[in-house]
């Protein structure tokens, strides 16, 4: 199943809802209202059923994927029973992000895109690389969806994509084993995890991680693909193309970490659950960076990867400056 | 008004409940009960009591911070009006951590402290740390509460405290300035931040920030103080005890970056959202590293704050190696 979020008009302005996605026929189904139409015809009363619904099929993905293994047989029964009169054309959708996590976890699996990354901003690569899988943290704030816009930080010059894969848990997982972090995916969405390069650089050096320089924006979707719609994550092509122009080309057999390492090396000093983003790392050539390019405000970024869709986002405009250290103080002395 | 969260027995489960915390009389008042037998008494049901109660007053702090101003004013009339017939003695409760956050975002405010941890972690202290308010984000799928037990993980000899002040958001906040930041703050806990200083030394040399060095546990607690309690933040004594000896003690005056800048900077390249919190860092001394000495499993840490009361924790027995590499793995080589 295709797994999306959007967003409607009601009398109490935009709400999310969540929807299966039926490219094919260009349409979207409304998951709680199939799920209440069905009950209805099975004899609920009309309140019943879409209070029934909305606690089985509720907006958030994080909460919905929280229900259990329940959570799919309840969507796809839906959707077979009352997928006609529950349907909203695809044409001018507002999509939400396709996801709703508290929280970003991203690695570094594609070997290319680590190496070309240290070298192009000039830091050392250290040799721990090879014998740990890294990851750093995102805040969520501000997730955008596709057709989304991405905020443009005052600090910065070089807003930079990131072409990677995001992966959704679908249980939770502290101190596992790879074997046992087999079939802990719920399903897979395109993750476009922006940077600001210029300011990254001197970030970096703080040695506490990136975070001006990461959390103005994150993209997740069109949507999530369940993991039973994926025939093999080794053969997927991932692009990208900024104003329709082809900049990045990859393949996720290139991954160096398998998801099943990255769950359990992650959960022995956290934990993972249900609904949470791990995402991939950039696949080698994912990024502007190591092209020597860069978009600018107003540039379409848009990306495919085979079985996940097509998501895109448009850069915005640089934000005002109000407080806090430029780019020519922090890099000054540099 | 202390606010503290609480887990108690129900035909359910456990459940957590949103107190206020009344420490002469030795009680807390269960909000949602007090606010259902106000309404109670102007005339609602029973039923429709508790279905406001629960709604005004939830078991997650962030959700109850999320209804606005009027959460206190809501949450004051309920305990002026019913505290007596909604109190639960505080001998024997179950304290579930005080805020429920979904990321942490952990600032080094004090200048003792980062120049004492460069020092005896051996890294050179990049002047940068002079001219940004450096943060690193954390997870908080691990937050313990007071008397909960601090995770050991499975790769570290050497699980430190730290003793700093947590800050929780009242409001949403992006690009703002310092002037603005003004009275975003909602109150304030004790945060005791753990880390692995073993494992968090190889870890920043990948320089994606803190990872399995830091998320294995967060500890805030006992209750949030709001605002309009604290007199003067600057004139607040922080001390930690390990089994009953005095390690640290230092003052929340020697902080060079204000709350109001924090907030400010962080704002910038993400948004801040009610509920959220931030760690002011690690005051000085406020840590073992910078002792020399090193807690170890079994061992009681107990940290007191003038005006947010006393948070005390136990450390966990360290937990099986399952997978990946080992402290001594990775390193080998350094």
């Amino acid at each position: 199943m295709k797994i999306g979020r959007i967003r409607v008009d009601t009398p109490e302005g935009k709400r999310v809802r969540l929807v299966a996605v039926d490219p094919k026929n260009n349409r979207v189904i409304d998951l709680a209202k199939a799920k209440a139409l069905l009950l209805q015809s099975q004899g609920a009363t009309d309140a019943a059923s879409w209070r029934m619904a909305n606690t089985m099929l509720p907006p958030s993905l994080t909460e919905a994927i929280g229900t259990g293994k329940q959570f799919l047989d309840v969507a796809n029964d839906a959707v077979v029973a009352r997928a006609d009169d529950a349907s909203i054309t695809m044409d001018g959708i507002d999509w939400a992000p396709s996801a709703d996590p508290s929280i970003v976890r991203d690695c570094i699996s594609f070997r290319a895109h680590l190496e070309a990354y240290f070298e192009k901003m000039g830091h050392n690569l250290h040799p721990l690389h090879y014998k740990m899988p890294a990851y750093y943290k995102g805040s969520t704030a501000n997730l955008i969806g596709h057709n989304g816009t991405v905020m443009w930080p005052s600090y910065t010059d070089f807003v930079d994509y990131e072409l990677e894969l995001g992966f959704i848990l679908g249980a939770q997982a502290h101190n596992v084993t790879p074997d046992e972090a087999k079939d802990m995916l719920f399903g897979m969405t395109i993750l476009n995890d922006f940077s600001s390069r210029d300011y990254q650089d001197p970030e970096m050096l703080l040695m506490l991680g990136p975070t001006q320089s990461k959390d103005f924006c994150y993209a997740v979707g069109p949507w999530v693909t369940t993991m039973d719609e994926i025939e093999d994550m080794s053969s997927m092509e991932m692009k990208a193309w900024v104003n329709d122009e082809l900049w990045s080309s990859g393949k996720a057999d290139t991954m160096r970490w398998t998801t099943d390492d990255l769950i359990a090396y992650i959960s022995r000093g956290d934990t993972l659950k249900h609904g949470d983003l791990l995402g991939s790392g950039t696949v080698g050539g994912g990024s502007a960076l190591e092209l020597d390019r860069r978009p600018k405000p107003g540039d379409t970024v848009r990306m495919e990867v085979t079985g996940l869709g097509s998501l895109t986002v448009v850069m915005g405009q640089k934000e005002e400056m109000r407080w806090g250290p430029t780019l020519e103080e922090v890099t000054a002395d540099l």
